[in-house]
């Protein structure tokens, strides 16, 4: 079983602001924005007498609520293809569980969310890379990259839209191209839209492969009210199929762990009720914070981000020799009006050794001045870094 | 992946009460005791403004306040040794994950809880089963027969207790037995706690693994809030070993599913500090509730139940030719009063074919009334059986 790549810098971190430097995370998805105090109002709203286990799929009325709101994004789907799981993460698990056995393969563009890895790990199937590149703004790999990956062992394709780690939002036309690859060599197309709502150009171009004609038993979904709603700590998703032979395989695996936590689910539901313009000002927030963050980088020499359209990551090329080497650097032997910055080398996030070796992660989960006062951070510390190139 | 044992008659009970008729439900262990007022208003007086992910191994002030709770009950562990779980379901699976590769064989006690062949077939192992007998109330099988069942590829032995489902308490002479075997063939003993409180005879003759010398890198716990304070819905359990390595391993896959619900970490928290005597009362009701069932069963004729030391379960032989179909028969064919009840068929708790064939488990998680009236139930279900031997 694999570390998590993000993990391994902290014991600097900590020892940084032992030392009494302030560090500004850069480095891990957990947003800042507050959880909308309605949904929490809502849990302490709960009378029940006994906190019993709830049906192993989810709550019917959570199930039920959903489907409202899946259907008022444009994704037609019942209760009964939807199940609630404790958190995005056991959603993927399922899902890898339940329609890959120990061996199988599963295509996935690089680079991508490292935990990927673990759940591969954990259910013994190989994940195989298709490299996507900077310069193209980690656009979807040619249709052709795909075909060549494929084995007698591939099972699947797994997309994150938009995407954790690279921000990037696949259009229309490149979901359409990953459904014929699908539809024509049998796989299983996984979307993990964690980032659904988090889009800042034109929504118009956003397309949920569920949304896809022809595709009823190929696409998973995996869902989660995590970034969302800013609620990482309830621990809720979903996984959504209309395969009914995946979704019944994925409750055994939901039965044996009995259910999905009961308060948060309440929780869950709670959300679905917020107002339609809800995400209105988190999405603004974010779009200010990476239009920000893009300008402040591609202002730096040497430097290059491609512009991301969605989720709230982008990935940036710096003059330096090694990532990994160069965030320790940042937390160890660097700072700037005692400040210093946490980012994560996007080594972590490529399965293919060698790909990402300049390049970082950054998660623009702070306000508008803690983005610039990291931004100055890093300015300064790339003239003086002893690596850079 | 095996379908839940216990869950195929769900089917036939909803239809009976579509027809009218009035089901009682000792087939799961949801227990019908209120969760305490208290710590359901701990959640109610959480104000945070971010729902944040938690640490992976459970916050830290939850965890030392486990310190405490161990400490109590005579169990020295640290907060580094103590990893908060999704439900005790989650601290199965990862003792599996982090103890055993695929392939590698787990020795359990049979009849035993039906869940642990999912977290197998889940972690790719295999259940080497040992049978247990009726006769003996279910004692721990003769040292010869584990030692008999050990392969090179036997990595641990796993007892609950005190036990699901036959309610079996093991004794101190028992476990150190287990703990003898296990320090011989270098293998991990799992003790599944989660019924650690619900024992009815004398307290002292019991010990948990964990209080046995020179077992420190052997013995794995997995233990939950579930039962304990009937708080089942929640999802909150813990792993706890001093095995570093173990540990670590473990906490590879928390970091991979990022952390355990947070709002119930603090439910689970809240119960830490309830008073002393809480359990004495839920341990008085279900001890009245244990004596009157198997006091009504034993009275009846052909009927045979030992009286189980703890946990909620108790598991009887009935005169009659298969348990399958009795208890279906009970939901589809038989009224009394117009009123049935539901059992669990005990060849879904047995791995060996065969097993169990003329055994129900019986959870009393209800009222002594209830029980009264389902005992009738039974009692006059057996005198018209067709199937009966």
């Amino acid at each position: 079983m694999p570390a998590s790549p993000i993990r391994k810098l902290v014991p600097y971190a900590e020892a940084a602001k032992q030392r009494g430097v302030m560090v500004y995370h850069l480095n891990i998805g957990q947003p800042d924005i507050e959880t909308p105090p309605a949904i929490m109002q809502a849990v302490r709203d709960v009378h029940m007498r006994v906190l019993e286990y709830s049906h192993s799929a989810g709550n019917e009325s959570y199930r039920r609520k959903l489907v409202e709101y899946y259907k008022r994004i444009g994704i037609a789907v019942t209760h009964e293809e939807i199940l609630i799981t404790t958190g995005g993460s056991e959603a993927i698990l399922f899902a890898f569980f339940a329609c890959l056995n120990p061996g199988d393969e599963v295509i996935i563009p690089e680079p991508f969310y490292a935990n990927y890895n673990g759940f591969a790990c954990t259910a013994g199937i190989r994940v195989i890379p298709i490299p996507s590149g900077i310069d193209t703004g980690f656009a979807l790999p040619p249709v052709e990259d795909f075909e060549r990956a494929i084995t007698a062992r591939t099972r699947a394709i797994l997309i994150c839209n938009p995407n954790n780690p690279t921000g990037y939002l696949y259009s229309t036309a490149e979901v359409e191209a990953l459904g014929n690859i699908c539809r024509k060599h049998e796989l299983f197309l996984f979307s993990d839209e964690a980032y659904r709502e988090f889009r800042y150009e034109d929504d118009s171009d956003y397309l949920s492969p569920l949304q896809l004609p022809g595709l009823e038993e190929h696409v998973v979904v995996m869902d989660t009210i995590s970034k969302r709603y800013s609620a990482c700590g309830a621990r809720i998703g979903a996984l959504v199929t209309r395969n009914k032979e995946v979704y019944q395989t994925a409750l055994k695996f939901g039965q044996a762990r009995l259910s999905p936590p009961g308060l948060a689910q309440v929780l869950g539901e709670a959300a679905v009720d917020l107002p339609e313009n809800y995400f209105d000002g988190t999405r603004e927030e974010y779009r200010r914070r990476r239009n920000l963050l893009v300008q402040r980088l591609n202002a730096m020499e040497g430097v290059f981000c491609p512009n991301p359209g969605g989720a709230f990551y982008a990935i940036a090329r710096l003059p330096i020799d090694d990532c990994d080497r160069f965030c320790q650097w940042l937390l160890e032997s660097f700072t700037h009006n005692n400040q210093t910055l946490m980012l994560a080398p996007a080594t972590g996030f490529y399965a293919t050794p060698g790909l990402g070796v300049n390049e970082v992660r950054l998660a623009y989960v702070l306000n508008t001045d803690a983005i610039n006062a990291a931004m100055d951070c890093l300015e300064q510390a790339l003239k003086v870094y002893p690596g850079r190139r």
